[in-house]
């Protein structure tokens, strides 16, 4: 397989908490960009929409990316950040704000097609909720459902990637696991609408990614894009991919492997107090080692998943990562 | 409303962990059924196969059933303490084992059909993996599938409950969540292939149950069958209800009323070191007040559940709660 | 018990968490002081340093607290949210930094002093470590150790309530939990350190509060101060108390008052989307009522903590809980 | 330094939970003992009392091991499978099971003085509670000081290590987490009395072994042994070391020796559907390869403690890790 990498923008710029309004300083977009390009084997880029990217801004940035070098991997609509969603973006009970979210999106889809970019991002954060008894579900899955419906069925060209989280910055999300977000890609009847895995997403909610990914496989080959970062398994520490989990790297790409995944592996990570292109360039090269285990020991590998032995798998696992 | 109350039949029984092997002496099931039967307000009993019933016993206990005027809730297989399929039932890589559990619980469906009882709950505990790189996930997916599919073409009278959990035996279940549960059902293509939600397993999948109630109404109106207990928020604790939670049981009652949901309320407790039916009793009793609060109160609660409002809510569950 | 109530004043603020600046507008300290007031039963406040209190407006508060009839309740030294403290304040590997923060907090000791206000609340929250193989772990908490012991050595006539949180804002954090706190308090040699509980931050902690309280008791009588709210059990929601847990609440007044604890029941929340000054008021009425229910009942609590029967635990509290 | 592995035995026997009575057979105890000796690099053995030894077979096992070249490391006396501590042992509201506990505990001690053996860990497994405003806390603590007073004064040459584990078989345990424990031990007044580690307790406690290491060297030098095993994070999984997390293993290893632990390391897994001997003896090769990785980079290690930057840290762990 030959694997593409990308980095999200926002990643290298200012960090910040609910408590401290800024761990860094702010950079120019134009030093991110560049910071990104930098990276090495990164070759795509992802842009966050009205911070990275808007009408007025696009052919510029467009101009810049062929100045780079970089392919937009994806638009991904702010959803999160925008004050006016506080109480939920396409779920919000005010039909205005839907629509309102709705239309943005479009807007974001339009730049999408322009930049030639294939598939938009779509991180519904505000959209949950946070106390019981203060939510219809039901209402909310199918705003859901209608407004991913209805981009997907105004851009049949752009794929539509949903990303799924457990939680934050609500207690609970509305698209919250691989297989929720399975259910609403079909459920919007398009097959431009899948799912984004982000892998401490997954960790938070319990999945093993490698099942996640079959499971998308089943529902409709809709594994759409990838997010890579580490976790201590309670939180979206969004760390540098190695530093707390190992064997599990070595198992997504072999799964990514098993089901025909073409697409990017996208960095994502939130570097707090971090190098942010240094913690950035960590996670691609501790990828690109997994990767060279992988490919030299594929067959073991094809092997060892019909045994059932964890005993054998530990053996494998000891030589081929501390030799 | 009319709800109605049942019991497993094994929660009445010895209770043991993987240090201790008994902490109480065991019953008979004479014992058992005439306990179950004693506890207010229950009607129906839930049995585990060859724990509780086998082609032998089988007219017996629908004597005893009905002498006691029990209904035959569900059969649950065993497909969890047969030391047999102690790498799997289903999705065991030894197809030798996997014909075997599905004649196994064929004859269990036929149990079920001499006794009346409408439904076969499905905990397919054993099925899953407790080591990364030691199982084929898409294999897994596709011999459960195939398993479950055969029981709901042979079994067309019979409804069949898939029982999700996210861990326990195995760190690891094939069917662990509802969304991928209801994905699951829908891949048999059988509209006889449902879900069951243990409360307690849902709470330590992170899920929100009335939510899932609404995923299932959504995946083809498949809640099939629902059990009750309560934890501590990390593991299968199996306690009385109300013990830990409150408000989020008043939020599943109002969710099953508004979906429809006509089935039992079954209590699938583990009393450890209680008295057992003093235990199940107390969840019916808690179930009971629940429901009185919601009978009262529904429209405030179809109010609030449309206002995003966690302090009107807190308000009212206050009011409510502690008057 | 009489309970004297109070909230951090910063609870009524403007509120953002890493994706959005801000949810709200932001009100002006002299709003939130007149809200806090306004708030039934509040008779105390609490003031972050910096944020709400500095030395050239702390004899403006002063006059404002009276004149609002306000107890200064604590002051809590900013120690999270200055960027200077990014990696550390107390335990910061660079020594100008932890000189910084020592002299700082003296500074917020002084006010303390002026303003007749007996404990400052230490939560220093960037003091800890967010990934392995990066910190000292001996010199952290040897440099912890030294910032406290100097700062009670130098102000013995107040008391210092080290507020221990499991995370956030790093991964992992130096004063996790009730033991490690106290131990850290012994370690000083000084009696007027001790610990402040959260009640969100023990959850998340896996702590029963009541147990911890006993804890504090034993290690010295060090339980100097409390702060209330809930939350989903796996985050610091910062939530309404009783939104999510019930009977817990009322084991902890409970332990308070078998431990004769006279402090302030603070309420320290996060309202993200709520009206503020509307959720922390429920907490304060719920909490009433919890103690309402005990001093009803107090006998009965008395002896089914003897009892070590789960039963007639719940069987007390449904009557008491729902009537 | 020089490593001393250990295994229990009984890791070598059947293994079962609290639905399936038994997964293997039963293999007998020489049958055991013979394995364990087989293990390469083991020259410990740690034996559960009344399982394993009580006074009729002492001697015969004391040539048994002779005979093995094998040393007793530690006696566990059984606290968690006899029935008769269902509600406890050294904390039962029962004086008589606490005297119970006390007296047969001080027999495993005879023994232990018998065989040349220098430690004894304790495990109450069955101290603790399930359900909030059952238990007394305060008198279940100072039960169980009382107990391990007695009994560290009893045998001054003997040492008692305390292990910890947050949970199960009872949903919270009296001794939970390291510091609690450390408070514990020092309450007894006893220089004798230490504490255990298992990792995969600590890891679900939320502890960073490494920290707890340190913590227990301030709190007296009090770490008196160490148990091995890995998890996914959230349960006792009790798995081979490895097979989950990497990096942490170096950073234990790190920190044991930086405290001067000279104890031994010993294996305690549930290999519940592996071979166990295989299991066991995995762990050990995998802890070897940690620690020649780090008898490597000791210095760079050194190093990197001090430099609080992930990036580097990464760095380092990537190249020693992947090559």
């Amino acid at each position: 397989m030959n694997r593409k990498y990308a980095v999200i923008l926002g990643n290298l710029g200012n960090t910040k908490d609910r408590f401290c309004g800024g761990y860094k300083d702010n950079p120019s977009t134009h030093e991110m960009l560049a910071q990104a390009a930098a990276i090495p084997h990164v070759s795509g880029i992802e842009l966050v929409g009205t911070w990275d990217i808007d009408p007025e801004n696009a052919s510029e940035m467009k101009a810049a990316l062929v100045d780079l070098n970089l392919t937009c991997v994806s638009i991904i609509p702010d959803l999160f950040a925008n004050r006016l969603y506080w109480k939920g973006s396409y779920t919000c009970t005010d039909p205005v704000v839907r629509r309102h979210a709705v239309d943005y999106t479009k807007r974001m889809c339009d730049i999408a097609l322009d930049l030639g970019c294939e598939t938009v991002n779509i991180w519904p954060g505000q959209d949950g909720y946070d106390y019981n008894l203060t939510a219809d579900y039901a209402a909310q899955r199918e705003w859901m459902c209608e407004a991913i419906a209805e981009l997907a069925t105004s851009y049949p060209s752009l794929r539509f990637a949903l990303e799924y989280k457990p939680k934050e910055p609500r207690t609970h999300s509305t698209l919250a696991r691989m297989a929720d977000s399975l259910l609403m890609a079909q459920e919007t009847g398009c097959d431009n609408v899948g799912v984004c895995i982000d892998t401490g997403h997954a960790f938070i909610g319990g999945e093993t990614v490698g099942e996640s990914i079959v499971l998308a496989k089943r529902g409709g080959n809709r594994l759409f894009h990838m997010h890579f970062n580490d976790n201590h398994g309670a939180w979206d520490d969004d760390m540098i991919v190695g530093s707390v989990h190992t064997v599990r790297y070595l198992e997504i790409l072999y799964w990514l492997d098993r089901t025909g995944y073409a697409g990017w592996l996208s960095m994502d990570q939130y570097p707090y107090r971090e190098d942010a292109a240094g913690a950035i360039g960590e996670s691609i090269l501790w990828i690109r080692k997994f990767d060279e285990l992988l490919q030299t020991h594929r067959g073991e590998v094809d092997r060892l998943i019909t045994l059932d032995d964890a005993v054998q798998t530990s053996r494998f696992l000891r030589g081929v990562l501390l030799g």
